[in-house]
């Protein structure tokens, strides 16, 4: 079975590595506009736009449906079994989504309601699993609670021009220099990284027949 | 400033690179043996005994005083400034304390604990600090809640089978093959892998004219 990562984010790469030893990269595009209001639905929805642009791209005449959390059809259009794993995630402050910065004054903005408060990340994920002719799309959300120490506007200063908030959700990465600055968790970590292995593989386990990955 | 690590594992020294982007490795063999009985305690005795090896090492007339969690003192035996880092892990379920396993039994024996239970893990961390002819002692203990999802006997013996468990704590380890049995933590994750670097990072905040990191 081919297992494609629908993500170009090494932080996802990474955290796939401990549940298969193989798999291949395939980045979605990604379209970012969403219809849906709630985080887990949005990351669900974000996620699952991108597993259906690489089913697209594997086998053209399937039209995946990504309007329903689980399907199933059957799909004669190719003959090669395979596995689609889409992710997005997004930080939540307070209520308000926190995407990635668009520059450093907006980083900061975002580091600042951050620092010594509570906030959630939310990871969606979207699999499309087409094996022995059936297809089935399941989709599932995880949320993560994360506290901050308080940060000193030197510190949000000096972060910032590390370079590593620009390209994430919530401008920090906890998995880097940002982790520095994050008192605890509660609930999964690997989920606020980019990707919740751990119910990922609760799902397999529950999947009949799933070759399950060691 | 000499900053060294105490340890030889790959793990903490990975989570110090994001606190310091140089520092050095010198493993203390570690004297295993404790007379302390709260998990907190046994740890910081532990890390602190690793410490004063490494500081008799660097300054043979140096004698460490570990019995106290803060000390200072006047040294005249180094013009170098330096700063040692140790820590000690240990996984506690319901009071008892499980170390590295014996055997494949033994980590078995511990896995059939976890699975499907919430487990604490406990890192002391002993620093010795000589700056400017002065010589601080810092000892501290972070307390990670984590919970496992359950595990089939299949899954343990192929846990077990992975090599993995055999040189942790616990017998498991959170941040490779064994993520995917951790359905959350409550507290710093970095802390059960095995250095609480955020943690260490606030108290180097609060030492009067460290050098912080950065």
């Amino acid at each position: 079975m081919r297992v494609i990562l629908a993500s170009a984010s090494p932080r996802r790469k990474e955290l796939l590595k401990n549940l298969f030893q193989n798999f291949e990269i395939i980045p979605a595009t990604g379209d970012e506009t969403y219809t849906k209001t709630h985080p887990p639905d949005i990351v669900q929805q974000l996620a699952a736009q991108k597993a259906a642009e690489i089913e697209q791209k594997l086998c053209g005449s399937c039209s995946a449906d990504t309007s329903i959390s689980t399907s199933s059809s059957t799909c004669t259009c190719t003959d090669q079994d395979y596995l689609i794993i889409a992710a997005d995630t997004i930080v939540v402050f307070d209520g308000t989504i926190l995407g990635k910065p668009h520059n450093k004054s907006h980083a900061a903005e975002m580091l600042h309601l951050l620092a010594g408060n509570v906030h959630q990340v939310y990871t969606g994920v979207a699999l499309i699993l087409f094996t022995q002719g059936r297809r089935q799309a399941i989709q599932f959300a995880e949320c993560t609670h994360v506290r901050f120490y308080p940060m000193t506007e030197a510190e949000i200063e000096a972060y910032i021009e590390s370079g590593e908030p620009m390209d994430k959700a919530g401008a920090y990465g906890i998995q880097g220099i940002g982790g520095r600055f994050v008192q605890g968790v509660e609930g999964d970590y690997q989920n606020v990284v980019g990707l919740p292995a751990a119910k990922l593989y609760q799902v397999f386990k529950k999947i009949k027949d799933f070759p399950l990955p060691f």
